[in-house]
């Protein structure tokens, strides 16, 4: 019999999550092609990487929907994912409902805290004992499914930014912290403790805090497991990590690069509370200087456009100086679906992440950079780099 | 005393050599900083790179004009130069006229032979004796000046195709078609024979034919030099360059690219003929196979829009499918100043090929791949792993 | 019991007719809103317009298919009408289906020869007897629905230009032309005289000659019933009309106005002929001058870009002197749904010229003028003084 | 002798007077032609516009600066004045300056204070002696320079927003607010106030408060002199104007309308502060749902990009829906300078201003709307409708 591997996602509900699982069910079912998927390219094809029929799902959710009903709504909202193909999934996606479980809102802010159904998710007194709700889950998980190996990754909605200065270094010293009553460990925290600490995989897809800290690190390889994030890296930052060291290569001068971004989803409606914007901005911004290696004027925004839906519309101007000083400019519109366009990616991610794993890797996963808008343990930002840095991962023996 | 390395153009009063002259001049009086110049780049600091003061400007011309008038109408007309960094340079601008002589015009076809000025322009009876009128210029400049080394460089207007197929592949037997009377090379090919016989190399900015026959490869491994080219890499196609293999790396289908160019420089006139736009659409048009492993539908278009001067515009139109099959689109629009883009990169080039030179390399210079549209010797067209080819060069010791 | 208003689509197959009828049937069974189109907006309620119920589809075709298969390839292919919709639609289509009989192509040139089915299409001796069977069909057409009225409407894919200057300019002198055996009119033509001869009010909304001809102009007069065309103004040509006028009254000077436009359906199929793009290109580059008074540079293409299918996107770059001479740029993307923008302006032409006719107008309906890129009997290219034109008609008595 | 009109400037070192300074100089020079001015229109021959020689140009500055220096850093920042213009109106130019007295800056908020030279302008304790000291100004202006008409425009920086509900509407009762000693009252009420006591019309170019409360039109028609604002209409807002009626007349509903203005102009730097801003926004915000009858989601933004100088790049996208509910997107992108579109626009003011004037016409010039981004004393906001009430005007006898 095939390995089951578990993917188990926090934020089940949401479109990325909801686009994994339509696109899980139709890989299996060949009703699409791998068009998307990273781990799918000629450069991976000779890595055992884990099959798609060999993948189970399952995950946290802190809202009352079922996964049909927000595939649909996927479907009719943003007329990219075509209904038929919802409908042929119909039965695959009722099974995802049976592994979904209620969530934790731990510190997440409180335009999060509003799209919660307060009566279906439990809250707790204590940081300790969300962690152990939630390790419960992931155990019922694992062996209601006989699973040889469970992937955690955390496509939730951002938090507000937490202070990472003030946390002790180390897991001996952190792991207390758990415990007092005020703990201010956010949700993405708790999700990645459970998770490592259960000696499973931890990947953050999102700008939250997650698994950042350094004593999440450490616990990581006292467990002898992996992590990785952070930020899925899809749209406009994929562009500007693809750009800006094209124009470095060529010494011109970048005066000024302006991004205005503006979509319709509910990652749209939780970033318009300027807090969780906050968070996000910073990780699409800090990776021009690092490119760069100057700082040039810089201006991100993010605007909930309720009509656009899922349709991440972006437009880039870039101001730049060449020969002589004379400035040109070169502006770009990108018009991506963002659940379409992350949705593989988390499949990618829990792919090479198993890989890892079974490679007897501990840590973080630095080769999976490409994937991340800021990713840990590396200052890399330019894509082509990041991406080379994968394949020639995937090409060690 | 310093070496002094000559730098000579073919179009030398054209947009892209006037530019390099006053750039040049600027560099030298420290009136201008080193933006838009690859060679600048912190990766080639500890190259020992000909110094700009080392290098002495001569070259050919079919057009009876001097460097300051076409200095003056760059600043009037793209007000991309500054009128006043032009008038500063105005000495140095009427030395290198003085290097500058009559250029041959054998089969640039007509859009190019109604440029030239008749009566300035010589006429030869056979290719052979083109070449020898080619290399008294070359010899007088070298003896002149006092030249150590001395690099070719082509800029001339855009040549129509020419069918390379029956040419002879050894120098053995392609020689002998010199002297023919009915001998159909064009003009860059000469220049590329009269440089490389005399142990110069060459490098060919341009579409036109130049130094791409095999037989002349030969030749230059024969005579102990370097040649490169074809067709300098600055806008529209360096950004395809960049953007194909990220969309490739992340698996993201192209199902068609769309790119429209508009610009009112000689350039621009030259190409609006269909024979002349045809060698050009096809350089521009054949990297995206390469890169992508697939012919997705693509459209080029060149037109000379009078108004834009030397400020090329370009709009690429990229559709592509993700996941589940959704298009998705990507536009940008490119406002570059063609002159202000690509005179630096002769610069780079003199510099770069100079120190092939002096290395001891023979034959193609293949690490200067990401300076090109087409270049030789190689298929690769992704710019970041060309651009990594140049640095590896530049660190052997 | 109401009135019955026949709708004779030449064309009937094409995705401007089905998402006509898509969208009639839609209005019928109140499942969309008045979205798009012109004569629901609050200028014209008081007239007494007919109601979409009242209005019969009927009309002619040159190839093998039926409404259903070419409505769910619109949904599909270009995801701009929902499938749901169409599902809804299919007896209402099947209705239509029934109304639809062979065309002719008489001089319709290559490309859309090799469209038509060869078996299904009749061919005649003389464009008499052509004018005649086409008569023999909206005859029956009438009678079978007991039509007060009947308007036809042309549709059909663009035909190659056609020469009117040695046409005679009285219909005596020119009827006779009907029955010469080398007679070079178009189809569009014939189907004009054919509606115009039985008192058939006839609307040409392509390029193609249809009633162009002065003596055609005569016969609708000599009839009692009116025409307009031609060439419906639905995108790009739309937003000049819109733009051009402003530049004007503010006095910037047009230097150049470049315009492309790609796009993947039949009609782009059509027009990748150069003898039928010719046709078209004409239509949509004359408008300029006209409203500015003098000729800037125009550039117009359309490339058929098969991916994109219905989706007509038009990239425009407005270069234009300010004070001082400066120089400025514009430009726009415009991506429309061709059949969708095209669709609702049939009824509204349908409704809006039976009113002319009840009115007792005879020949050209000029203050149609703003439905039209090329309107026939006027010069204004003004939008908004057109649609004023057109609300003034409204607003009389 | 002919006669001389006044052109009094508040701002008039800033980037628009500059440029209308220029530009004065020139044409009265004949070196430019009459490119960007309105009143040079075919439509206004016939009208007895001042001549240009026959204007005389004066104004207020908070700043310690001259004209000279102001168009010297508009030609080398911005490149979009020729610096030989500039050269070449030097004498005029320092003509101007002579002109030129220190403004006030009653509560003109922080931002522009940071601007002022604080031992340059004069501070008072009451709105009343304010007043007094503009009037002094302008008084020895006249005198001067044996005006015959004096026309006070103001184009200085943008105020914050400044509440009018609960001013009295009546001259009579808001009069006595001048002389306590806290009154709120912004600097452009004062010079609007100071004006049109004299006798001098005044015309508001900025979105600040000057002569919109009700009691200051009052004393223009007490007065028998005119006035008209606000906010000068000359890129994003402008193109609103043009484009949202068209969509409207095409019954296609927007969706939403998200503009992005960046640009790094003096005018720029103070719109950075939020409260300055928002005046703005407001002003440009609220024609839209005027013109379609209904609010669609709408954002703007307006940010300060350095190296951007005078260049005002705007963004639009709009987000519509056609027949079917098929949604459809048109963007834009706009790259005018600023003081360039501007500055022929306050010329053409003052010849309006200065013949309705003469016409004998008091309180609100109504025929200029389409001068103005909120137009006072009409709703409507269309563009050619309002463009077509100036011609109508200029055409009465």
């Amino acid at each position: 019999m095939s390995r089951q591997v578990g993917l188990w996602i926090i934020g089940a509900h949401g479109g990325v999550a909801t686009t994994a699982a339509i696109g899980l069910a139709s890989l299996i079912n060949h009703r699409i092609d791998t068009c998307g998927l990273v781990s799918a390219r000629p450069e991976f094809q000779d890595l055992d990487l884990v099959d798609w029929s060999e993948i189970v799902l399952g995950g946290h959710e802190i809202r009352k929907t079922d996964c049909l009903t927000e595939a649909l709504q996927l479907a009719d909202t943003t007329r990219a994912v075509e209904r038929e193909l919802v409908i042929a999934c119909q039965s695959y996606l009722e099974g995802f409902d049976k592994n979904i479980r209620p969530g934790i809102i731990n510190n997440v802010g409180r335009a999060i805290e509003c799209l919660a159904d307060k009566q279906f998710v439990n809250e707790y007194n204590s940081a300790r004992s969300a962690v152990e709700a939630i390790q419960q889950d992931l155990d019922e998980f694992v062996t209601g499914n006989q699973l040889e190996q469970l992937i955690v990754i955390n496509l939730a909605s951002t938090e507000p930014p937490y202070n990472l200065d003030e946390l002790p270094e180390t897991w001996a010293e952190f792991e207390p912290i758990l415990d007092s009553t005020d703990c201010g460990l956010p949700a993405s925290s708790l999700y990645a403790i459970a998770a490592l600490e259960r000696g499973w995989p931890f990947v953050n897809f999102t700008p939250s805090t997650g698994s950042c800290p350094k004593a999440i690190d450490e616990l990581a390889v006292l467990k002898n497991t992996c992590h990785m994030g952070h930020d899925g890296k899809t749209g406009e930052t994929f562009l500007k990590s693809v750009l800006a060291p094209a124009f470095a290569n060529r010494n011109l001068g970048i005066m000024s690069w302006v991004g205005h971004n503006i979509f319709g989803n509910m990652d749209g409606q939780i970033l318009d509370n300027p807090l969780n914007k906050q968070t996000k901005v910073k990780s699409k911004d800090q990776l021009l200087s690092q490119i760069l290696g100057y700082d040039p004027q810089t201006h991100i925004s993010i605007e909930y456009i309720k009509s656009l839906g899922d349709w991440k519309t972006a437009w880039d101007h870039i101001h730049f100086r060449g020969f002589l000083g004379t400035p040109m400019v070169m502006t770009f519109t990108w018009q991506g679906c963002d659940s379409i366009l992350a949705g593989p990616l988390v499949l990618d991610l829990a792919r090479f992440t198993d890989l890892a794993v079974r490679r007897g890797e501990t840590g973080l996963m630095i080769p999976l950079c490409s994937f991340f808008k800021s990713p840990l343990g590396t200052d890399e930002n330019d894509f082509a780099k990041q991406f080379q840095m994968l394949v020639d991962w995937a090409s060690q023996a």
